[in-house]
Parts: C-alpha cells; structure tokens; sequence
C-alpha cells in the first residue's frame, strides 16, 4: 500500500524536511486488525502532548480522519504515523507559517515468534545509557539516536529486546518496549520524567491493572528491585506483553498477573 | 542550484530513509568561497571520527570528491552534507546491507548583520539544558531537538545567539556556535565529552591559538568563570567569530585576543 504525505500518496519527502535535518517531529507505530488503528485514542492523546510540548502546530481531526482511513485500506498490519515540522529555513529557527508535514506508512503485521509471548524472552544488558532530558522525556520524537545504538549491542536471536537504564542507572525501558515488574503484589513502571518513551501500551495495562484493583505505581526502580522482582515483563502497541525470564544473570518466573494482564491485551490486539 | 542525492540531481529522499525515522546520521555546514570548501580537511575529519563512532561505513573519498565538485558549482554559499543510514527496515535494527545515503544541499552565502562581528553581540541565556550522553557528545548528529527547542526561546533580533549549559550548569556552547572564554591571557573552551558539539572553528582556533604561542585549555567551564572572563566569543565555520559583549547580567569588552583571532579567521573565510 502507497504511503500517504499530506494525505496524497507520495513515497518521498522534500530534503528541507525538518524530520530530516534535526529529527524536529514525533511518530506513533499503530496496530491495525480488521482496519481499525487499536487504541487510536492513547495514541493521538501521546501525539497530542507532543505536539503541545514540541509547539507543533497540526488539525488533530484531520490526522485522526487520515489514520482512521488509512487503516481501513491497510486492513491488517502496522501504520506509522510521523508529523515533522515541515521545512525548514536555514537553522535551527522554527518558521511559524511552514505547515507540519504527515506522513503514514503501512506494513505487513509483524512477524515476532509467538514464542517469545508463550515462553517468554531474554533481554540483553544494555550498555548504553539514556541522557536524562525532561524536556524531550516521555515522547515519541524523531531523536532515536540512543535506540539506534542500543540496538546494535546484540546482533543474536537468543535475546528479543534490551534492557536500558539511565546515566543514573535506574532501569528505564526496553530499546523498543516499555518495562513492567511485580513485586509483592504491586506493578510497578518507571517514572518517565527524565528519560524514556512513555508508550502507549504501558498506559493501557497501567488502567487496566486498577481497573482489576492491583495495586499499580510508577516510579524510579533500581536494578536490584529488578533483580528481586517476582514478575518481569516489557510491553509496546505491536506486539502486547512478553514476559522476561532472563537478564545477564538475573531470571525470573513467568507470573500470574503477567498472564493476566497478557490476556487482557491479546484480546485488544486480537493475537 | 539543484540538491544531490547520491550524486544525482534530486530533492527528495524515500520516506525510509533513516535519517527521517530516527535522525540517524551526520550532517556539516561549510562555508564556500570561490568555489572551494572552506576549512575541509577539518569537516571531514569530524564527519569521519562521527561515521566511525556510528558505524556508519561510506566511501569518504568519493564524499569528498563530491562536496568539492558541488561547491565549484557554487561558487559562494553554504554547503550542507547530510550522511543517513540509508533506507531501513522495521524497527531501529541497523541493515548492514543498506548503503549510506549522500545528500549535498546549497544556499547563499549567510546574512548575518557585520555589526555582530564588529560590535560583539548579546547572548540569550537559555532554559533548555544539554543531556549528557557521552556516546554522542561532540558528534554533529541529526538529533538536534534540544536545539530546536533552545532556538525558539528567544525571537528577537537583539540576540544573535543563545548560552547553553549542560544538565550540571556547566557552559558548554551556543546553539548554532561553539563558545571560547579569554581568562589572564588563557583561552578556554568546553571540555565536549558529555555534550556539544565540537565545532571544525572551534578546532581550527585552538590550533592557530597555539601556533600564536597563545597558552589554551579544553575544560569544563562554570558560570561565574564566564562571568569573570576578560573576553568571550562565540564561532562557528560560516560567520567565523562573533564577539560576546552581554548575556543576561553579564557583560564584557572586546578585547585583543578576540580581535587576532579574528582577524585570522576572516582571512579563511574571506569576510
């Protein structure tokens, strides 16, 4: 299926693109089942923040209209939506008349082994560690450098995601996931307010873990919380839950309310 | 005059470039005169050590051959270079068969006002604070959003530029500039391992500094150690240097160390 920039099918974009030159845009990465975006609400509500912190400028109903009808044609598969900043003048001066650019893009569904949901996986101990930026914190911007990175640390398959702590080695996220563990009852994420992407699905399991009554936290873990955890599991809007046996030399059980919760979200992602 | 992508006329580049997605990759802005690439060996250097350090692989004799073949065309201007990681796959895992992206763009020669060489101008003291993230530190990268968001803190004309410290109050740079203090006949600049960029003048400087017998020093700088400077410029390789008379209650004279170098550094530049 074509790619649509400004709502016409176009496979390109101008060089003067301020996605381009500065990373200056956000994205989402959507799953679509039967034509329909999942969890479209969480995702434009994240896109909106960030248009509001970055001062994009953008007609939410129309990328709303366009992610709605694109899904519908791409039918099953994974949309990504990016909103740049349009083009640019010369620097890094923002021009308040250029108008932001969106693009989406189609693929297939993804193709991770569904052992990786059932057995569960291992992470990879990342070496590199997130830069602590509030002001950038929690977005999903087009500045990736860090995942990039990251993600070239392991090449085997014997380990789905990587683990990354911040300079303060706090355990942030996965490269491309966010992380949950269990501890005496409580589930517990990271605080996103220096550093992390604050993912979609990790709001959706966060409401629908008190909508069951566990008791749910969001706050600074260490590695030795990690490490004593019951339950460990990472998450994003793609793929859903996979529980984590295994990090370096750490190793945990596949728990109880990570079955729960993975139940709950299959059902969202029709898996 | 038209753009080059991969040494053909173009002004577009696929929306899977990576550069796009991520800002995963390098980029330069050189100064033309006559034709020829102002201080090149230098920007090359730098983009080299970068390409090193994000395992990007390119051919660099056929990049330099192509920025000296754009900028005869040019004549006079600006030469950008963007290096990307070419089209991607899924997901931020790098595709070691995808060939790295050449784009090579022209713009006139620069409009800054004279005054700002010849009066010195005033900084604005930016909120937006540098990350520290060693693994990037120094690097002229595409993930410039701190960047973005410190520029558009201020809009009036009365600032020619921005201060910006790191997460720790250090001085490390301006937005667009490197940043060099004068103390009792030393000239200082920022230790640029955690954050910055390390600007090709800022290099070039240090080096003819010590070539005038001038004692300088790379090292983390405090604010009430530029408060205290005797001169304080700011430089990069389009304008050259730029003296600093204020920043918010700060404020200092132009002064003799500031005038040499820049005399210097005009002859190169032709200003």
């Amino acid at each position: 299926m074509h790619c649509w920039v400004d709502g016409q099918p176009a496979d390109t974009v101008p060089l003067k693109d301020r996605g381009l030159a500065y990373g200056d845009g956000l994205f989402e990465t959507i799953a679509v089942k039967a034509g329909r975006p999942v969890l479209l609400d969480r995702h434009l509500q994240r896109l909106e923040e960030g248009c509001r912190r970055l001062a994009l400028k953008v007609d939410h109903s129309l990328v709303r209209n366009e992610v709605l009808a694109y899904a519908a044609g791409l039918g099953e598969g994974v949309l990504k939506l990016i909103l740049t900043r349009g083009d640019s003048l010369r620097g890094y001066g923002m021009n308040p008349d250029a108008a932001v650019r969106r693009i989406v893009q189609g693929s297939p569904p993804a193709s991770y082994p569904l052992a990786h949901g059932i057995d569960g996986i291992r992470l990879f101990p990342c070496a590199t560690r997130l830069a602590e930026q509030p002001l950038l914190a929690g977005l999903k911007h087009l500045n990736r450098l860090e995942q990039v990175i990251a993600r070239a640390e392991w090449q085997d398959v014997e380990h789905a995601e990587g683990l990354m702590l911040d300079m303060s080695e706090r355990v942030i996220e996965g490269v491309f996931s966010n992380l949950f563990i269990v501890s005496n009852g409580l589930l517990l994420t990271a605080d996103l307010k220096r550093c992390g992407v604050a993912g979609v699905m990790r709001a959706e399991i966060l409401a629908q873990a008190e909508a069951l009554g566990v008791p749910v936290a969001v706050a600074d873990i260490n590695v030795e919380q990690l490490r004593q955890a019951d339950e460990v599991f990472v998450c994003n809007s793609v793929y859903g839950i996979w529980p984590v046996r295994e990090c370096a030399a750490m190793s945990w059980s596949v728990g109880p309310l990570t079955r729960k919760l993975q139940g709950i979200v299959r059902a969202l992602l029709d898996i």
